[in-house]
C-alpha cells in the first residue's frame, strides 16, 4: 500500500506524477475563515520553481497553481482546499532509455519491485516534482498560521553544499534572499556558485545540508509521545525525495556533548521563560519551548548523472547506464523551499492540535 | 492533545508514568497465530532493565511482563494484545526537590506550559521508562515478524559515547552480547568503561550514538511517500526520549557526496539484484531494497546531573537546581535495545501493509 | 474541523463543492496493477446524473470524469488516483435568495454555525453534488475487487418510496435496470411512476429506503471491533447526504424477533458452510459470513421545496422561505448508485485489510 | 487486521477477552485538568454491571475498575488514561461444549473463519463483556464534557422489548431509574417484567431497542463529510455487539414524510434559533444543531438460547446445539449504558475536534 497524506488535523494528501496530466495536494482540515488568493501561495512556487537558473533542471514548468475548492469569496471555508498544478513541460523522450534499466541510486528499482509496475517517466511519482505539491500546501498553512501564530516566521536556507559550509560567524539573515542558493552567508554564496558549476559542467552532482528555523512559535506544541513536534518534523523532512539524515538543534552533535554542555539554563525574562542557549533546537520533550525550533535535514545528490554506472535490466541482465536529460547538480538547493513547506505544514498542525485541549497553554509560568 | 500510538497496522499505544501503578503497550493489529509467552518478551525486557550494572541507573525494577489480552492457548489470537508492566520501586521521595523547578534541559517546562499539570514523580509521563512498553512491543513484533520473513535479523549496538567512536575495522557483531555497552567493538568496549566510569563518579553524563541493523528484510517495504520506510523509522527513532538526530545509510554524510560516490552500483546475484555498497542504507525512494537497513540515531546526555544549573520556578522566580536521585550517566545504553524494538515494530508494521497489496513483490526480476 | 476521508486502506478523500470549477476524490491505497480506464469510471456516474429523467434535478452536469493521475499505461500503479469532475452547468442565479436565509431541513444554518462562512451556492459542500465523487471513487473499487473477489457482486435497488413498499414475493434482479427508480419489482415501478409525479408537479417531495446487496463477498472480512464490517457499512451509508437510518439485515426489525427466530441455522455445504435464512445481513460479529451482505438505509425528503416554510435569516429576524430552482422530488432515486458506491469502497477497504493477515482466511471449515 | 480504536482526538482503544485476566481501555487525547477518581467511572460500571437482577445474566463480575496511568492528585494529566478492570469470576466449564461447535447466531463461525483461531471461552473478544471498557471509557468522557460543555447530559432508556413499544404519551424521565428496563414509561416497566420473566424462564430471548438522548449539547459540533456527528454516532452504535440498526431522529420513518412535514421550522429564540420540530434528531449535515441529539439502534436477541438448534463443528460435521451457561434474555437491557457511554465519547469527541477551529463556533446568528 502507499500513504500519501501526512498531518493529523491539517492533512494533507498529494497526488501525481512527473509526466501525468496535473499533480496537486488536496488539503483536508484548513481552518476556515482564512484570507487566500492563488497569488499568495504561487509566490512560495516561484520560489521553488525549475529552471530559474543554471543550477537548477532546465525543465521548464510555469508552475501555476489553481483553487479547485475549499475557498469562498476570498476566503476558506473549512472545507477540502485542492491545490492543482498542471504539468506543461513533459518531454517523454527523454526518458525512454531508463525505461528497461534502473538508475542506482534511484527509486527506479524499488517502484518495480513493489509495485510491479512503474510509471517511468521522469521517475513517475517518486520525482521530486512531487514536492511542488509540498510548496503548495505550505503556502496555505502559512496564511492559516498567521491567524493562529501572528509572529511566527519560517525560514530556510543552505548550510552545507558538497564539502562546504556556512561560515556561522557571517551568518546574515538578509543574504537568504540575495543568491540562487538561499545561502545566509555572502562569501559562501560567491564561492559555492564556481564550484557548483564546475560540477554541472562535469555532468556530477552534489548533496548538502538545508537549515529550517521557526521563530515566533509559541509554547507547548507537540503531542508526547508519538505525535511530538520533532518526531513529526522528523517525519516531515525525511520524507522529502532523497533525504537521508535529520537533525534537531545540536542534532548527531548532541551525542559528543556533556549533561552540563548541553542543558540550556533557564532565566525569567519579560515575557516568559528565556534560555541561556538553544541546544535543544526549541524543543524539549518533544513540545516547543518558545525558542526558535531548528530542523536541518542532508539531501544526497541526485542519482541522474552523466557518469556511466553498472546497473541491471529488468530482466536481471547486467548493462551500463548513463542519465540524460535535465538535472539538478544540487537539488539540496529546491529542497529549502520544500523544506519550509513541511515546516509550516507541522506548525499549523501543531498549533489546531494544541487548540483541542481545555485550557490550552494554560500552565503560565511567573 | 496527546498522541500515544505508532504504526499503520500494527499499532502500539504505550501508556503509563515512571511513578504510577503500572505502564504497558496496548497491541492492536497483531496477526493471529503468533506463537507467544511472556517469557518471549521478558528476554527482551531484561536487557533493557534499569539497574543491571554501575552505567546504568540503580532504581530496580523487575520489569516483569504480565499478557493481559489478546493470546489464548500460546498464540495469538488477533485481537488486541496487552502487555503491562507494574512499577514496584517507586521511591517518590527523591523527586520532592524538583516539583516546583524545572531541569534545564528536560522535559519539566514543557510538559507544565503545555498541560498546566504535570506528574513530576521521576519525569511522569515524559520519563525514560515509557521505553519499557517499546520494548515489550517490540519484543512481540520480532515473534510476529519471525512468519513472515523468516530471516529477519534485527541487531542494535554502540557506535559512539561521548566523543569517542567505534574503529569499523574492529566492528565484531559477536563483541556486541559481550560488554555492557553493546559496543561491536572490543576495544572500545573497554575504553569507554573507564570514561564512563569517571563521568558517573562525577556526576556528569555524556551522549551517544546508536546504530540499528535490519538483516534479511524482503525488498518492496514501504508506502510512500508519507508512510516511506525511512520516513516511518526516522519518525519511530526520533519519538525515543533524548534522541535529536536521526539518519539513514550515509546520513548527514550524503551531503558531502557527489552522484557517482553516493549511487550504488547494482548487479545481478542468484538471488536477485545485488549492490556494490551500501550508501542508501538499503532504502530507495522510501522502499526497501533488500539490503541491510541501516539506521542511526543520536542521543543527548541525561540532563539530571549533580552539576548547579541555573533554572526557574513555576511561578517564575530564577533559582538553581541540581538533580539527585538515581540516574544514567549515558541514557544512550538502554537505548540500544528500544532502538531495536522499534525498528521491529516498523518492519512488522510495512511487512503487514505490503501484503494488502495485490500481487505483492511481484515485480520479480530476473 | 473537518474530515473529507473516508476507508483504512483504500482510502478516499472527496473535495469540491457544488458550484466551484470542478470536484473530486483522492483515491489513496489503491492496489497496483488494477487494468483503468476512464469509461469504466464514466460508466457508474452516468447512472448517477442529474437531468436524466423528470423524476431528478433538471440540472444539465456532463459529469465527466478525468483521472489525473495513478494511472500508467491503463493500468493502476499503486500511486494516487486523482479523479476529477468539471462543474459545468452552475447557474449561480438560482441560489441567490438563500444567501442569506437558511432553509428548514438544510445544512445552511449548521454550516453557518460551525464555520461561520458558506458558499451558499447551491449548498456549497453540504450539496449532494458531492456524491458523484463517491461514484466514481466506487468505480475503481468495483474493478479492484474483480481481481481479489472476482464473484462479487454489488447492486442496490429503491424498496421504498414514501410509504410506498416493493412486494418482495415480486422481487425480480432483472426489473432493476428496467426502470428510472431502481426497482426490483415492475408494478412498483409503474404506480411509483404516477405518485412522484404528482409530488414532482406540487413541489413537494418524499423519502425513499435503499438496499444495496453484495453478493459473492468471501467469509472473514471486517476488523472487530471498531472496523466491523457493519460498523463501517453503517458509518460509509449515514454519510451520504440526507440519510436518517442504516440497517443490517434484519435491522430494527431485530427488535421484535426471539432468539430461535432470528438464530440462522447452519449446514454444510459443497462450498463450506450454508445457512437457512439470513437474518443477520450476512455479518456475525462484524465479520462476512460468505452470505449476501444486505445493508439498507432511509433518505429523507429533500428540504427544498416549492412550499412557503418559516425560517429566520442570518441576521436572527423571523421570515418565510420558498426553495425555487432545480430539485429532485425524491433524492433517494440518484442515492442508489452512491450506496453501491459506500458498499464497493467497503467491501475493497476489508479486502485489502483481511490480506494483511497472516495465513488470512486460514479458519477452513470441513 | 482487527481496528481496537475509536474516536478522531478522544482516542479509546479497548482490550481484553470475557475470560481473560482482565479488559479495559486505553485512553488516548483526554485533556488535561479532568476531575476524575475511580469512583466516578465505578458508578456508570455499576449500572452496566450483570447480575443485579433476575434480568440479566447471573454471572457475578465486581467489574471494579483501576485507573492504571495519566491521573495525578485527582487530575488528567493529558496522557494516556489506562482503565483496567479484572475478570474473577470466569467459569470456563460452562463453554466446553462449544469449544468445536459454532453457535447459530454467533460470531463463534466467523471469528474462525477470520482468525483461525478463537477464544471459546465465553465468546472471547466477541462477548458483550467488552463493552465494560466502553463504559468505563464512557464514565471519563462525562466528566470531561462538564468542562467544555456544562449543560450537556446524556440519557438512555429502552423504546421497545420485542413486540412491545412505549407509550410515548407517557413518557418520564424520572421514571427511568426507577424499573431495571430503564424504561420512560412505568406502565411499560410493569408490562415487561411479566413478558421477560416468561421468556427467561423458557430458555428464550428477544431483542429491543435503545434510545439516547443527549440535550445541552452546543450547535456547530460535527465534521463533514465524513466525520459528521450522525455517522460516527451509527458507527459507535452499530459497533455495540448485537446492533443491527441505528437511527437518528425520524429514521427510517423518514423514508414516508414529504418534505414539508420533515423540515423543521426555524424560530428565533432568546438563546438563538429555535425549531419548530426535531425531526432531523439534532443534526442538520452532519453538524449539531442545539437540539436534542436523538439516535435509537435496535438490538438483536442473544442467540445463546436453551432451544435446540442445527449448527456444524469445525470439521464440518452437522450437528445441534444448545447454549448453557448464563445468558440475558434481553442483552438490550445492559446495552443502555453503553449505548449512553459510546454518545458520551463521541461528544466530547467532536467538542474537542471543534475546538481546534480558528473562531470555533463564531457563525453567531442574530
Amino acid at each position: 500500500m502507499s500513504m500519501n497524506s501526512f498531518g493529523h488535523l491539517f492533512r494533507v494528501t498529494t497526488w501525481g506524477e512527473s509526466h501525468g496530466p496535473a499533480l496537486g495536494a488536496t488539503v483536508d482540515g484548513c481552518p476556515p475563515g482564512v484570507p487566500i488568493e492563488e497569488a499568495m501561495i504561487q509566490h512560495w512556487l516561484d520560489r521553488r520553481k525549475p529552471g530559474q537558473n543554471k543550477y537548477t533542471t532546465q525543465r521548464r514548468e510555469a508552475d501555476e497553481v489553481k483553487i479547485l475548492s475549499g475557498v469562498f469569496e476570498g476566503q476558506t471555508t473549512g472545507t477540502p482546499v485542492q491545490l492543482m498544478i498542471e504539468n506543461t513541460d513533459q518531454r517523454s523522450k527523454d526518458y525512454g532509455d531508463i525505461k528497461d534499466k534502473f538508475r542506482p541510486g534511484h527509486a527506479d528499482i524499488t517502484y518495480f519491485q513493489k509495485y510491479g509496475i512503474r510509471d517511468y517517466r521522469g521517475g513517475g511519482r517518486s520525482s521530486a516534482r512531487e514536492t511542488a505539491a509540498r510548496v503548495a500546501a505550505g503556502g496555505l498553512a502559512r496564511e492559516a498560521i498567521r491567524a493562529l501564530a501572528p509572529n511566527a516566521q519560517i525560514t530556510g536556507y543552505m548550510v552545507q553544499m558538497g564539502p562546504h559550509r556556512i561560515d556561522r560567524a557571517r551568518f546574515d539573515w538578509a543574504q537568504i534572499e540575495q543568491n540562487p542558493f538561499w545561502v545566509p552567508d555572502a562569501q559562501a554564496a560567491s564561492d559555492w556558485a564556481d564550484y557548483l558549476d564546475g560540477l554541472r559542467k562535469s555532468g556530477s552532482s552534489v548533496g548538502a545540508v538545508i537549515e529550517v528555523v521557526a521563530r515566533g512559535v509559541p509554547a507547548g506544541l507537540g503531542a508526547p509521545v508519538y505525535g511530538k513536534l520533532d518526531t513529526d518534523l522528523a517525519a516531515a523532512m525525511m520524507s522529502i525525495n532523497a533525504v537521508k539524515g535529520v537533525e534537531i538543534g545540536e542534532g548527531m552533535a548532541a551525542a559528543e556533548l556533556t549533561g552540563e554542555a548541553n542543558a540550556d539554563e533557564i532565566f525569567m525574562g519579560q515575557n516568559g521563560p528565556q534560555y541561556s542557549s538553544n541546544h535543544a533546537g526549541g524543543i524539549l520533550g518533544g513540545i516547543s519551548t518558545g525558542q526558535d525550533i531548528v530542523v536541518r535535514f542532508a539531501v544526497k545528490p541526485t542519482s541522474s548523472i552523466l557518469t556511466t554506472r553498472k546497473t541491471i535490466t529488468k530482466s536481471g541482465e547486467e548493462t551500463e547506464i548513463i542519465t540524460k536529460g535535465r538535472h539538478d547538480p544540487c537539488v539540496g538547493i529546491r529542497a529549502v523551499p520544500v523544506g519550509e513547506a513541511m515546516m509550516a505544514c507541522v506548525i499549523l498542525d501543531h498549533l489546531l492540535l494544541h487548540r483541542g485541549q481545555i485550557g490550552a497553554n494554560r500552565g503560565h509560568i511567573g
